[in-house]
């Protein structure tokens, strides 16, 4: 069933620097449900988002090079950093497997969502200081107007497992507030631009105007992932179980993994599931 | 002026792995307004709390040999990962140097101000695992009752600099309550074990009880400090000028490290100041 680098069979690989990816995960496993899955966090060395450019390329190609090891179909970039830096490198390394980042997926669900051209991102401080975000909507809709702010609270909220209430609700409207200042220039659409944020939608849903347009960059890489799918030639459920399986690898922590990865995957973990590895 | 290695001359050096040992040097500046000091943050490899002990004691020791070069006369660890694993291993490599690091004094500190014997100790998450209040307040006074909770959020606010307002004080309650609940087993005392928690030292008095200490190991550590420096030949500040100076060491990201550091130095830092440094 499991073939190394080739187009067909074999699982859907994702790796993130931790647990933020698994709302990718999440959101793939809806969009597939039926295929399998193997998930890899780079927990010993998180967060990327302060690492070089240089060590996060040298990170990402460690993990894919893990992940191709156990026989991937599909590589999925669940995270900004890597997305940003290292998707050429990756796509270099393996012409043979489809790579599939956050960051493409997310710009491209913004530009079509957006009627007045403005659009907000927010992620963690090393997303919004790279610009990742801002030239691939440069890139796909140039008179576009990209507006920007790190909301590095959201990922500690996320993590901590807050992600309804006053509380969280007060520091989305403090983030928010002033790039949906009411007015003609006012953003139209949000994109969510870490893969911790899905997880507070409902929360920022909230205190956002009703006209403004939530991009979730999880489920839009899910919708990529599903349209290369289609394009590979064996159909990607036909007689498979009714719910794929995942393995889970992880780098350092599996207690906090299974943790703190039960918010962002919406389902419980058991640390006994997770194997540790080096890379 | 300067001498390496010698009880005497030459600056106090201050390592942290990143900006909130900075609280611990502004409660130094205070305590010895004369005294020259050198400081070095080692943001390129932060956090220290989610390395390996063996990691930490390694950056530790490369900090250190980083200060001592530079001819200090008293190595201050402010950061509550490198204390809890390193204290030891440096003071076994630099027997002439005192070496002072935030948990024993914090400890002290709390042991001597409460009067029920049941103490509150907040952290980060790997300084509330590892448990080194705990043991060092237990071998103190081993009829101690501690009791401890991770306060992540507090770590992220304090870097953000929302230090004061609703949003931190809702997080507090959120937080404290339940380690104070009304009632006869309460603590009466609260260690701020995280050397970013003294900028929100305000939201948190605010949300306390009022018969609750604070222990600020910032200030509990410059005190330790002073202490050792009278037990010193040389009086610390005879024929010095009236403020000493601070030369600026970090290993990454002169910019943050400017204007994350300023709200925990208290006053305002330039990135020109800053010299990073490999260790």
């Amino acid at each position: 069933m499991i073939q190394t680098g080739s187009v067909g069979g074999g699982p859907i690989g994702v790796f993130d620097s931790g647990v933020g990816g698994l709302t990718v995960l999440r959101a793939l496993r809806a969009a597939l449900p039926a295929d399998d899955f193997v998930y890899l966090g780079d927990t010993a060395r998180l967060p990327y988002g302060t690492k070089s450019p240089e060590s996060v390329v040298r990170y990402s190609l460690q993990c894919a090079d893990a992940l191709v090891r156990r026989g991937i179909r599909c590589l999925v970039v669940a995270c900004n950093t890597a997305s940003a830096s290292a998707l050429g490198t990756l796509r270099l390394r393996y012409p043979s497997i489809p790579v599939i980042g956050v960051i493409e997926p997310g710009a491209a669900a913004a530009v079509a969502a957006s009627k007045s051209g403005h659009i907000a991102v927010i992620g963690t401080e090393g997303t919004v200081a790279g610009g990742a975000y801002q030239t691939e909507i440069s890139r796909l809709r140039a008179e576009c107007r990209v507006s920007s702010r790190a909301c590095s609270l959201f990922v500690s909220l996320a993590e901590e497992g807050w992600t309804e209430g006053r509380i969280v609700e007060a520091v989305a409207r403090r983030y928010l507030e002033p790039l949906f200042a009411p007015g003609a220039e006012s953003a139209d659409t949000l994109v969510l631009g870490c893969t911790h944020f899905p997880v507070l939608a409902g929360a920022i849903r909230r205190v956002l105007p009703s006209e403004v347009a939530i991009v979730d960059s999880a489920a839009s890489t899910a919708a990529a992932v599903l349209g290369q799918m289609r394009l590979q030639s064996q159909p990607t459920a036909s007689g498979r179980p009714a719910r794929g399986s995942v393995k889970w690898f992880a780098t350092d922590g599996a207690a906090r993994f299974a943790r703190v990865g039960a918010t962002f995957l919406g389902e419980a973990l058991s640390p006994d599931e997770i194997e540790i590895i080096d890379l």
